[in-house]
């Protein structure tokens, strides 16, 4: 038996039923515009994100419940990186004619498990037909908390801290795109690292502790890696960086498969992107409150791996012996030429 | 010489002038998110609209400004359907490598010009490389009336009325799709039709005005063509309709040129969609009050073109003496399977 076709009328009934009318959500879709009560007075915070097949994700492995989890995963993350509390999302989905109802929905739940771990409701949409691959479009709404945390006002003399541990999501693509697991590596470690690649867990609740905890001076989601986006930092704030590479987390697991794969794991954690976890800036002599107020918060840990130094100085990575190592660029796309902005 | 190609740093710089620091507009493209400041108190209105090419747009007739203004003004449309303001944009582009940094920046020039119209401000996006083909997403934000206006909101015996004259989208597109002007039209028709389908006026004005008289039950934008969005406002509203096709307001231009094609100048108006018109429904008292007062605020004429009826009645539309007549569908899109949503 054919699986039914993902029709105009099918698709718009099942983001239909994956809309929810939540708090604050006067309309939700079903006509031209959602009708939203943000907060009276507050600050409303905007991001979008656009995931094309082959460009973001390969189908070969990642199901359609990943794909709606992870495009829903990436402007989490990016509410998170301001410290603020994510609400309403608008998802755009195109997919090829032959797309099955089945995976149609499968996208939407995948999308909507997310969703509902953060409150998230799903306000607004589109579908269309894609002549070529999926292509997923998120908008998320969310509210900001009294001062958001911004890339550009980190401070020379600010420690450099990041959250968790790096490397995961490169780690987990290398072992998604070679296929067959490499011997000897625990099934619960693969599955941790594919996971990390194809479900991310954006940290919205560090995030929204860290921009409350007062001493964060800049903040940024680790999307294309640390070296990039550290550089982000580095440009917006005008201003230098020196990062201790001995210093930074390099997940267990990462470091067990890179081997075996030919790979280097400090290479994944500071060039691999994806991890999705929160650099950022602080006041130095914070860094201990936070790293012990985090933890106890949260259950994820806050490591330092360097400071912010005068512009002059450039942004540079030093070994454990003090000697500068050149770090490779962030998250390189399928399709070259370019990357996500 | 070859033209310069928009890389990702090259496209981020233009999507960076593009953007605006208006009123409103606490922190806008640089950072994880835009930080927006809404009027205390307000309804936020929500909308998203994936664009396509070869779904939605030829990339043959559409040139990228034509795209950047049409991808907003779609948006727009969904804005003035609720009588609503709009405010913020964000812009999300995927282009071919071989794309140029004159073809990125006319995109952005088109969607400014139109932004700026209507005091909207670009305040994130998000870009990417396309394995095939122009891929844009626009979602924008805005306020909403005190009280705005819904699909589901119709009424047994309230007037159905449209905005400007229709048909002209359709005609424009037939003769794009055409290529060689039809003999004996005259060029400023031609100029007017073909603009109707790439550049696309939305009424927001008009939306405002209608919206803050008080007597309007129900609204929406006419993107996919009469029938499908009268058939919206019928079941959201959970009640019939009948329309006289005798008395929906064909563009002249439009019956002009349907002849030389080939087609008719009435299935256009009513099944060709993408006319961005406000169709709405009304209190039977107050039509003319409506009428004069709309145009006397914008210039533009409304129509009376039936009657919504009791639900067991069904939407149905008569000619002139009364028969009913088979209304075909709205806007279909150049791959088939599915329409926007």
């Amino acid at each position: 038996m054919t699986p039914e076709r993902a029709t105009e009328k099918r698709l718009i009934e099942i983001i239909r039923r994956a809309a929810a009318r939540g708090p604050g959500v006067r309309v939700g879709i079903g006509d031209d515009c959602a009708v939203l009560e943000p907060d009276p007075g507050g600050l409303l915070l905007a991001t979008t994100d656009l995931l094309i097949e082959d460009v973001h994700f390969r189908r070969r492995w990642a199901e359609p419940a990943d794909l709606g989890w992870k495009s829903l995963a990436v402007n989490l993350s990016d509410i998170a990186a301001m410290g603020g509390r994510p609400r309403w999302a608008l998802v755009a989905l195109a997919c090829p004619e032959a797309t099955s109802v089945e995976e149609a929905e499968a996208f939407f739940e995948g999308a909507l498990a997310l969703a509902s771990e953060h409150a998230v409701a799903v306000v607004g949409g589109d579908t269309s037909a894609s002549p070529r691959g999926w292509i997923v479009n998120v908008t998320l709404l969310g509210e900001a908390p009294r001062a958001p945390v911004l890339r550009s006002t980190a401070r020379s003399g600010d420690v450099i801290a990041v959250t968790g541990s790096l490397g995961r999501a490169a780690a987990g693509l290398a072992l998604l795109e070679r296929g067959a697991a490499p011997a000897g590596i625990p099934a619960d470690t693969l599955a941790d690292l594919t996971a990390a690649h194809l479900r991310p867990q954006p940290r919205i609740g560090e995030g929204r502790w860290l921009a409350a905890a007062g001493a964060v001076t800049a903040m940024i989601d680790l999307s294309d890696g640390l070296a990039t986006d550290l550089g982000h930092i580095a440009e917006e704030s005008s201003i230098g960086a020196r990062v201790g590479l001995d210093r930074v987390p390099v997940d267990a697991g990462t470091r067990a498969v890179a081997p075996a794969l030919g790979c280097d794991a400090l290479a994944w954690a500071t060039g691999g992107g994806e991890d999705y976890e929160l650099l950022l800036t602080c006041e130095p002599g914070a860094f201990a409150r936070l790293a012990d107020g985090l933890l106890a918060a949260t259950g994820t840990r806050l490591t330092a791996i360097g400071e912010m130094v005068p512009a002059a100085d450039g942004v540079r990575y030093t070994d454990a012996g003090g000697r500068e190592v050149a770090v490779g660029p962030g998250f390189e796309h399928f399709v070259t030429g370019r990357a996500r902005g």
